[in-house]
């Protein structure tokens, strides 16, 4: 089974919603054989790369929020973190563009290690003093790196702006044409979604229906199939035998 | 869209039905949002490690074939690569145990290596005069290196025979779950499987009827998502409430 994961790196809940979801799969008796992706959603797309802001006074100037209000949201996130075991820095966190760091992560697909690098990537935005947004490309080098990515190889990733951004784009027009408006968003095998940070038992649950769920295969032309089986392969000049093919030994 | 094959090395149908298979997928209207991954089987799973025989010598021997019906069968899969334009030594091949290249295959796709070293491997063995199973481990570290994996990671692994050993297993599992006999086995999305080396049109026939054929996206527990969109973030403290979530800013 296969589990896909929109969500972006200044996501309070993804970073949440990660960790629950984690939890449901450890307890999940499949685990072995669900595979996850993660997809990319930028929550705040239209802001320039380099133009990093402290989250507080992004809210307050973009929602019209009192610094109050906004901290109180923070601190209640923070809380929501702890919760699940999480650290959450509730003041003076940055907010900032993620593309680069979507483009990073589809980078890191390809090279196995998603998985490692978004956590890592939510850790320094949400938990470390550094800032992912205000040192430029050498900070996301070096997170790069420690989720065992080639250093030169996402340096050059980083420097042009055209390396992965179509997967980028791809999947955020994927996550529209799926119904998905906000992220954390969870697809199972393309049959289920789930919308946010839910509890762990909604995930456990969802994991299991679409596990009970999944169709039985529809094997399409089976008659004429050139195979190879423990008893040898099939010939070529059998072709086109009606009915069952006629296995002969070869290998 | 996903499709997952299902192949050995030492199976000539599997060499031929790849190249067929990505014939059709090169037409494809939605290739782009086709990931394809390799799936483990053995065809000669009780062979030793370091048993290595000819390829004609173990089908007289295994099948009762007479040496001139195992060579009209080499010339068969031959002329059949050729109309793929792949080649194909039709004397001399070598024939023995392939588990450790399907362990190399699991760490190939950790690291985003996999459909290079399997091409890389079916070439080694169906083309070149050199054995992929005479000359130990070294020679497939050769050949992981090719495919732009780590020499000191594939000889690690390789030199661990229970590196990757449940991953070939479960692969193998799970052929038998879903019904496949022989290789090679195509399953698209989980919902179509193609059995054999089957001309291009029928797997473009298969991947156009599996992409009509996407269900709909059923939402699961959509009214209290903890979520982050466009407009801001779901706060914590509004949970439980009845109906539609409302979207507070934060982030």
């Amino acid at each position: 089974m296969r589990v896909e994961i929109w969500s972006d790196i200044a996501c309070p809940w993804c970073y949440v919603g990660k960790a629950r979801f984690e939890k449901a799969l450890a307890g999940f008796a499949h685990r072995d054989e669900v595979e996850v992706v993660h997809r990319s959603f930028e929550l705040d797309p239209g802001r320039a790369k380099g133009d990093v802001q402290p989250v507080l006074s992004m809210l307050t100037a973009k929602y019209g929020m009192s610094e109050a209000q906004a901290q109180a949201g923070e601190d209640n996130l923070g809380a929501q973190a702890a919760a699940e075991g999480l650290d959450y820095r509730t003041r003076d966190r940055d907010h900032g563009n993620t593309f680069d760091m979507h483009r990073l992560l589809h980078l890191a697909k390809e090279r196995g290690r998603q998985d490692e690098l978004i956590q890592i990537l939510y850790r320094a935005n949400f938990a470390e003093e550094r800032s992912v947004f205000g040192e430029g490309d050498e900070r996301l080098v070096e997170l790069a790196v420690e989720a065992g990515l080639d250093g030169d190889e996402a340096r050059a990733v980083l420097a042009d702006p055209a390396a992965y951004a179509d997967e980028v784009r791809a999947d955020e027009r994927e996550a529209a044409q799926l119904g998905a408006n906000g992220v954390p968003f969870f697809v199972l095998d393309r049959a289920y979604g789930v919308s946010g940070a839910q509890p762990a038992e909604v995930f456990a649950q969802a994991l299991s229906r679409a596990w009970g769920d999944r169709p039985a295969l529809k094997i399409l032309d089976e008659a004429a199939a050139d195979a190879c089986g423990p008893d040898g392969c099939q010939v070529p000049q059998d072709r086109p035998t009606a009915g069952k093919p006629q296995v002969s030994a070869d290998i």
